[in-house]
């Protein structure tokens, strides 16, 4: 999984119809330090996220678990709201 | 999933016969500036995308369903025509 | 899917058996100028590709159901042979 | 599968039920040289990984074989703890 | 599919136990003129190989196929062993 900070929405009138009813956000990748990296994806919400807000996602398959719409064309998906990450970059002195 | 724009058409007469009537169409990856953002990929196209549409597209087992043809060879779909994208990078800012 | 170019053959004695029967092709991904990119990858022929032919190729779970060997250690598969393309670069003017 | 280094942990109060009990650690990619590769990741802990420890993760579908929960949007899992490398690059030299 | 060069081995005392009596083995991806391009990768060995040998791997669920062990948490297998490879570079001269 990984962790991004959500950065906007999408409106898509005409889309696939398993589609109805999902919440599209785009999400910026984050590096640990919470920096960008890369570029946004669109996301699907499954946890009441909102602009701003550091979240775990996750891609694939996996992300069809997360929305519980197994037969939907979704491929990314947010799946928690970051509270706290403890980074420990001293292990990499200690080698 | 991702942004993209419709940028050409292919055509294929020898093919996997589980293709035939897929309409199959260039997509370039744009991002949220919506300018090209890497290499056009093929997918295929189930909302009735033209040339020049900003779309959503999916990839993997997703677009598959996206094609209602779930045992194709396809692995990219057009699912969407996006209609508006808010960003709001201020985010960044206020971090 | 993504567009490549056949560019060699790859012979192997000892391998999985739900391969034998399989030609196995290297295909070169190419962009849209039909320029090389990014490095040759190992397909399965499922339409009759020979060398030097611009291909339709597929990647993952969409490559063993081209080559109806849901259960063989495939993960890209050439599914057609390209006739035509036609690129309108100028939609990105236009925006 | 790949090698990692543990460097950190994630708490998400608000998350996919699906994800209650899992650890949740930030594996950072490294190459053969154990030194840093990309960016990290977050994966399921599956074997009791600590901080700073050398072990193996997947990704994909096979990290929700590993975590043993195969409809949770996991895809990345830490799947083993490595004790030895052993690396032979006079293999190229010998080409 | 693709190239490589078998260049190590991996011990994991503790691990997944769906891993048990897999023999991991570190490979080398490889460009079409055999040199290493990229870093290697933790693949499980179904065919027998060794170190040094010139092999094809695969990703994804196509490598849980190719160890036939469908529930283990493995995405990379060595699926053959290379005899011989022919690329015809010309191909691109002719366009």
């Amino acid at each position: 999984m990984y962790t991004g900070m959500v950065i906007g929405t999408v409106v898509a009138t005409r889309k696939d119809e398993k589609l109805i009813g999902c919440k599209l956000l785009f999400t910026q990748p984050l590096n640990i330090n919470k920096n960008p990296m890369g570029d946004p994806i669109i996301t699907v919400d499954t946890v009441g996220a909102g602009i701003g807000e550091y979240v775990i996602y996750t891609k694939g398959t996996a992300a069809r678990y997360a929305a519980r719409k197994l037969d939907a064309p979704i491929d990314a998906a947010i799946i928690g709201i970051i509270d706290n990450v403890d980074i420990y970059l001293d292990v990499f002195e200690k080698k």
